[in-house]
């Protein structure tokens, strides 16, 4: 009896043993197969796992925390780095009576986008990436990026990019310096290109033309002056933004005849912001990702040009001037580029950008509908043929106009209820308007909206009183 | 005894049972740590295996395959980039009677010390990275790469960073476009500074000046010639470049007194290239990574000032030209800079770069030791404080003179001997003169030197003949 006991016992452990053996065996062979895994992702794990752990720093979802931010020399982990009315180390703390600031245009909306995205839109950059001044055809520009931005423009149909030529600059910023440049009277004894703009406009424009203190072109100021002027012997060179950059109106060049060229500045033709009624097809036309991927930072734009002399002016430009935009950055643009015409699932930036655009327009229109103090900018709603549908804009920017006879400087008015706008005259308007930047981070966006319906709402009160 | 037998078997039985457990206890808790080793590198790992797969394509030594390579529309890997002189789909296959270029500064020569230091140098960028225009404190300057570039002069000995400013640009390029901008005459009425380098002198100096055709600057030449000028009404900028490209030299300004400024472009003022006396401490100088650590291709210089007032020009330039550096190269140059001053053992990409140029400029010299057709520069040896000891120029260029009479066009001489230079009246020197780039890739190198020697031993011929 005991002795069959035991040869029980002896089978019952034999299969034990057995099935513990088949275990021994199966995970030997997955840590082999996890750290091959593993090894290979050998020279980039450092690096990922600083990324991760930097990503993982928990700002309260009021700020950031950056792998190149302040880390105590090295000492620490990077700090969070808090939006402008929070504070604390994990950004936590409202900062009270903090100023609703809507003057830059940091494009921050679409941070959260790319937080969703994070896996798509991550890179590993190899220590000898691209270290050459030009890529393999001798040039500044990779032709990838190049092929995808003609895809991005086909995908969204805001450009016609057939048979034209692609320059790459620093954001549009250089390349609007490259084109007034390139479209300059080359006959060293022809006054100087008048360069203008129709008010209101990007005060960027003036200021650069003006810095180069060029002999080959001069900042006249007002297209609209210049309409029905003779310039007959002066070169014209006018700055179009369609949208337009303070107003979101859909611009066209004003002045017209043969010796006049223009800059069309498209940073804001994108489906977040505006109806897309056609694909865009002037002779030189810029855009940049910054209002279209949200990465001001990067600092990438790139003109579509018609003409090869135009062409090879602004290349020559680029060259000297930089010698074209940096290759990281390049690499940085496909990446996102990639996202934004994407693989299945990763197409929605345009609904994430126009869903939030739209929302945030909606809720100020509907601050401003009791309000007699202030007007909002009206914008025709128009078919837009990358959404099918008639459309309203959902502008990048409120241009605000105070109403009332003493309220000549608009922005006072606002600053007095604690809101930061941009005055109407640093884009050359009567300071009765104000530009209130839509395209910053939630919290900013939401502060705004509140001290506005603040003032508003003191606004009907003064006038029940 | 059969009973004795099964009840020792059960012994050793339960021997190897628990022993099988307790390898399995440690295999599951190893399987758990690896995989949240894994867990922990989630949005980054998509990328990591990219790179690594594209870093572990063999390109034969003789060539490289790059993350936004062609890669046929996403349908195969990124193919090799080989070579000048090698081709195939693994660059194995040497073009035969490809000529031996000598000709750019692509300083290709420290890609192997970033090859090797693969982990420390590798940097994940994150979708949301730096999305903002500016950094925390409103500028467009990363300060933890501020405070990292004081470093890395402090390490090296080669300039004098207290109490400076310092402003970053696109490669040296850019920044020698804002120096000339902010020490120009702010008098709108006075006449242009003259702008002057030292024959020989880089050309694009002279061509990005004539680029902007400024009211403020006009390029006139050698500064050779402005030494016993009177430019009393003159205000004079001249370019001082120290080490000299093309010659090696070290220049000090020609043009002295107090209507002169100068910028410094220390470009080649590294331990690689030549001895360091004493830190620079000149009043605007400018550095660059591109001959530090290889990397043309990302952009990046900075200018160390003394003057607040240049320093405040400069940065509004560089607003206005292309609202700072991009946020991805200064962060890759964070991270590049670092193994530059390093945590321990990685601090020898001095030692690399030294023994590199070193070890070719031996060979050049070895090469026209026997030649009376072709004269090399002379450097004089100096005492370096970083090597802490009298040590030769090992420069970035050699500058060959040909001496025979008939010789005038030096570039046509090494052009028939299948080997392309610069030639000297790209300098504004004489054609007799032709510079050969010797920070290029090995590759190119070993051509131009096997060439070189091919045509000197020929030159023996028809002597002895």
């Amino acid at each position: 009896m005991e002795r069959d006991q035991r040869i029980c016992k002896l089978d019952a452990f034999a299969v034990v043993l057995v099935a513990s053996l088949g275990v021994n065996i199966w995970l030997v062979s997955k840590v082999f197969m996890d750290s091959t895994r593993m090894m290979t992702m050998s020279w980039s794990r450092r690096a990922a796992m600083e990324a991760e752990a930097v990503g993982a720093i928990s700002c309260s979802g009021h700020g950031r925390a950056y792998l190149d931010g302040d880390d105590n020399d090295g000492k620490s982990e990077p700090v969070c780095e808090c939006h402008l009315c929070f504070q604390g180390t994990d950004c936590s703390v409202l900062i009270p009576n903090c100023k609703a600031n809507a003057d830059g245009g940091d494009p921050l909306f679409l941070e959260p986008f790319w937080v969703k995205h994070a896996t798509s839109s991550a890179i590993v950059v190899a220590g000898w990436h691209r270290m050459s001044y030009t890529y393999n055809d001798n040039s500044f520009i990779s032709k990838e990026l190049e092929k995808l931005i003609r895809k991005v423009h086909a995908h969204v149909g805001n450009a016609i990019t057939e048979n034209r030529y692609i320059v790459f600059g620093a954001g549009s910023t250089q390349l609007l310096a490259a084109a007034v440049h390139a479209l300059s009277p080359t006959n060293s004894s022809a006054p100087p290109a008048a360069v203008l703009a129709s008010v209101p406009y990007y005060g960027l424009y003036e200021a650069q033309a003006k810095l180069f203190k060029s002999t080959e072109f001069k900042f006249e100021g007002d297209a609209r002056l210049w309409k029905n002027n003779s310039y007959a012997n002066r070169q014209v060179i006018e700055f179009v933004t369609s949208p337009n950059n303070p107003d979101g109106l859909p611009n066209k060049a004003v002045v017209n005849g043969p010796n006049a060229k223009s800059i069309h500045d498209h940073a804001y033709y994108w489906p977040h912001f505006t109806p897309i009624p056609a694909p865009a097809d002037e002779n030189l036309m810029i855009f940049t990702i910054s209002k279209l991927t949200g990465h001001a930072g990067t600092r990438f734009g790139w003109a579509v040009i018609k003409e090869k002399s135009v062409y090879e002016r602004m290349t020559i430009f680029m060259q000297l001037n930089s010698m074209g935009v940096s290759r990281d950055t390049q690499l940085r643009a496909l990446k996102l580029l990639k996202v934004v015409v994407g693989a299945k699932g990763e197409r929605d930036i345009f609904n994430f950008g126009y869903n939030t655009m739209k929302s945030r327009w909606e809720k100020l229109k509907i601050t401003f509908s009791t309000s007699n103090r202030f007007t909002l900018q009206k914008i025709l709603p128009q078919y837009c043929t990358f959404l099918r549908t008639i459309r309203e804009s959902s502008p990048a920017y409120a241009w605000l106009r105070c109403e009332r006879k003493e309220d000549k400087d608009c922005s006072a008015v606002l600053n007095a209820a604690n809101i930061i706008g941009r005055e109407g005259s640093i884009f050359r308007a009567e300071d009765r308007y104000v530009r209130l930047s839509l395209v910053r981070n939630q919290d900013d966006f939401d502060l705004l909206i509140h001290r506005l319906n603040k003032l508003v709402t003191k606004e009907d009160g003064t006038k029940t009183m």
